[in-house]
């Protein structure tokens, strides 16, 4: 770069004039998902419901997160489940999740339940008759959704509703299926697979593998929502009719997490979404870190969705924590295990990104859900991860192999591994590095990630849906999309034409060669 | 939607910090293409002149249009060729292309030449042994070229310089193999082919061909330029070797234009990069518009590239422009047509994009040059388009099975073809109606082309490339990639494991049966 610099206030501005500078306010339809996914949709319809469209979000009434601090009108239903039952369900989920393959425990294992539970809410919706009838004489302009449970677009098609997705993937091959995107299985590692990229010819063969099974057994897996799908639609429904009518799907990845990869024109990154300028810290934090001294502070949480652990494995974590020089504020809410050291604050919540945004923040351990990963890279935090279920595997994998953070198994690990991972990230610069780097790239955008998803929202809602960016491929069947037809069209001829060459050529030796040596016979029995 | 409007001044404002507020100014070098191509990389550069940055621009002495009416550093090289080689090629070209098959006149045909001028130009540069040492000692930041020429590419690499290309396309399958970008044959027309995205059986077959017969035939068109590659950079140098090492694709493509198709995410998509809000006419075209009355005035032109043509064509013409109650504005520089009817003007040069943007404007006679389709759709003007090489075909048949105008061959078309055309344009709303469904989608967008364009020529400029944004794919062979290898060695596993098994089974069957079978001979011989 050339020395010269200019002014820090020269920023290239860009104005975004809705429809010719008149922006007409919408009426948009939100069927969120419990749990973490909520955190984030909730601030694009925060600033939805700030720019002026009217929000109404159904939810079911059981839930643990939903319709939490958001000024909006919320439409609930009763379910046939208790907030017991979500709890049990959601806990054998992640255990099964911890200790087995994880593709497969969501397909067939006892894990299956949690999302059974997800499933059978929308029966709820369409059997609460005054709600559907609301749903009906609102005429909303769109629906805003988050696919993990399905029913939000299985909503869409009974209203007939253009539809915005967002997530941060989707269960089995719906997502390439849904968008027609191409997926080549030889550098895209499948969900929940932990490859990078950069696979072996061993991890290429399980990832071909996986992929086939997802073929075969998803459909099972999804079998609950398809027959209430088909009950409301009163037509018998694929996950392909409710995947493929998306208008646009704004996907929480970045490239400097995920791996690049063949996208589709309507598929919009917000990875990031979340990550905002760090807040000054509240009090009683803000003792903490000025009370760090030098060595400073290290951030730890597993998420929201977690904030017990065995006493066992507690007490391991509180021995490791303890032998390293930097406070430790660590998030939980279970009893404090007998060996805390003096270093470590146990609390019930902590400012995350606020603790993550500040300068004498050297460490993160996190579950590495794409919240927290999110977090550790807008603020340029190395990273401890301990994954526990869903995708969090795969975020740490892709972490680790940008040098950026350790992975580590939290069933399987003592309190030296967590201390020397530690140690690793904090004074191994080229972690620092590494995420400081990652860091600047994610946060130079041309837009931020908050304000694209609120406009491709709000196009939607404009246009009616998005048909100029859907592909012609959904009209093709799978062998025409891969042009097995057009090749074996191609190798009929070649073959063909190969035949009659092969066999004229055959006669015409046989005429010529065949005559000569009749006549060499004939000439030779005369001879003798 | 709802009724309620928000004010007219309710912008989602978005602004681009450069790296945390502080932008520093870079160098880049710019190695752009003449002709029209000159136009939309000119207005990049001056906004990136305008924000600070050095910019130095490498050009032949010989050129049409390069280095006009912009305040930059140009360094020019003698060429082997005179502005009159340039122009006697550049006609065999256009007059090739329009009678003969597009792609195969220009890989085999005469149209050749024209190419063969281009790639030479850069063995010139690279004999300048001043200019190349002037370029080591510059310490630029990136290259920003047209890759019609391949010297952008060549310089990069030889430079070893991270390269940002802005086209419209690239010849044969370049583009996808140097992005790793998937391409299904199915519904992703080739260039040349005037297909739409749904095609016939028989076009898909057409369209696999050509793809085919690029794979056999496009090296031998980059011969010269590979040769002269190989030359300077002292290696033996593939396409994919100077393809393959580009950061950012900025692409001139709109999908209200081109088809939805699987992009990459390091391809940025700018198309209409070159519309601009309409500025006050000049007075003596105001007068003109003025004049018109009621019916409004139609505008034509055939580019910059073309503005004379035989003398037959243009009585032709001129007679066909006669029968409409329009005025046309006819940019035309040969001598004017003797049956040239009252209507007409013929102008040396027009203020198109002013002219389209006028409210009286009601239709649009174009080459369907990218420029001109995009300041077309950004105006809402239906167009009868006369397309004559290059990319024009494939753009008259987007905006053909869009509704939005009408082609006509030119060497084929009668003055009652012209008549029709534009009488059809003009007075069937669905061509108004569709061309305004197209403006509106097209200027739709969370940020403008150009802001666009600027942000990742910066952003290369910046981090040096953009390797994150790298798909895995380049270091992939055509057979892994495609999982070839995975797929054999699965199937020798399956097809050993149903072989084993066959021989089990037979070998279990022929005991058991095989033992009966011998005990009732048995039997029966003793019996008998």
């Amino acid at each position: 770069m050339a020395p010269a610099l200019l002014p820090a206030s020269f920023p290239l501005c860009v104005c975004l004039l809705l429809v010719s500078g008149v922006a007409q306010a919408g009426k948009l339809l939100v069927v969120p998902m419990d749990g973490s996914h909520w955190f984030t949709i909730q601030s694009v319809m925060e600033k939805l419901i700030h720019r002026g469209h009217e929000v109404v979000a159904v939810m079911p009434e059981v839930s643990w997160q939903l319709g939490q601090s958001l000024n909006l009108t919320v439409k609930t239903y009763s379910t046939s489940y208790t907030l017991e039952d979500l709890e049990h369900e959601f806990k054998v989920f992640a255990e099964t999740q911890m200790t087995g393959p994880r593709l497969f425990s969501i397909l067939f294992g006892s894990s299956n339940g949690f999302f059974e539970l997800h499933f059978t809410h929308c029966r709820s919706l369409f059997n609460d008759k005054k709600l559907v009838e609301f749903l009906k004489e609102s005429s909303f302009d769109a629906v805003f959704l988050d696919p993990f449970d399905v029913c939000g677009l299985i909503i869409a098609k009974y209203f007939s509703l253009p539809s915005v997705v967002f997530t941060r993937g989707v269960f089995c091959h719906y997502l390439e299926e849904g968008a027609q995107c191409p997926s080549p299985l030889s550098y895209v590692p499948r969900l929940f697979m932990e490859f990078s990229d950069v696979m072996t010819f061993k991890e290429r063969v399980e990832n071909y593998i996986n992929h086939l099974g997802e073929h075969l057994f998803c459909p099972h897996f999804f079998k609950t929502a398809l027959e209430i799908a088909s009950e409301v639609l009163q037509t018998p429904v694929t996950p392909s009719d409710l995947f493929s009518q998306v208008s646009i799907w704004l996907l929480r990845t970045d490239f400097v997490l995920d791996y690049p990869r063949p996208v589709m024109p309507n598929m919009i990154f917000i990875g990031g979404i979340n990550c905002h300028q760090g807040k000054p810290l509240p009090k009683e934090f803000e003792a903490y870190v000025n009370a760090s001294g030098e060595h400073g502070i290290v951030v730890f949480s597993l998420g929201s969705m977690v904030s017990e652990i065995p006493e066992k494995k507690a007490m391991e974590i509180a021995d490791a924590l303890g032998r390293i020089p930097q406070t430790v504020l660590w998030r939980y809410t279970g009893s404090p295990p007998s060996n805390l050291a003096k270093n470590t604050k146990l609390v019930k919540w902590l400012p995350q990104n606020d603790l993550l945004g500040h300068p004498k923040t050297r460490a993160f351990i996190t579950h590495s859900g794409s919240h927290g990963i999110y977090e550790g890279i807008c603020n340029g935090v190395p990273m401890v991860m301990l994954p526990l279920f869903g995708d969090q595997m795969d975020n740490a994998k892709r972490m680790e192999t940008r040098g950026a953070g350790v992975t580590l198994n939290v069933l399987e690990m003592t309190s030296d591994d967590l201390a020397n991972a530690l140690n690793t990230v904090i004074n191994d610069k080229s972690y620092k590095e590494n995420i400081m780097r990652l860091s600047r790239l994610h946060k130079d955008r041309p837009i931020e990630p908050l304000d694209l998803a609120v406009f491709w929202v709000e196009f939607v809602m404009r246009h009616k849906g998005a048909p100029h960016l859907r592909p012609a491929a959904h009209d093709l069947t799978w062998y025409q999309y891969h042009s097995l037809d057009v090749i074996g069209f191609l190798l009929a001829i070649v073959l063909g034409v190969a035949f009659i060459t092969f066999k004229c050529c055959a006669y015409g030796c046989r005429k010529c060669f065949g005559k000569k040596g009749s006549v060499k016979k004939a000439h030779k029995s005369k001879s003798h």
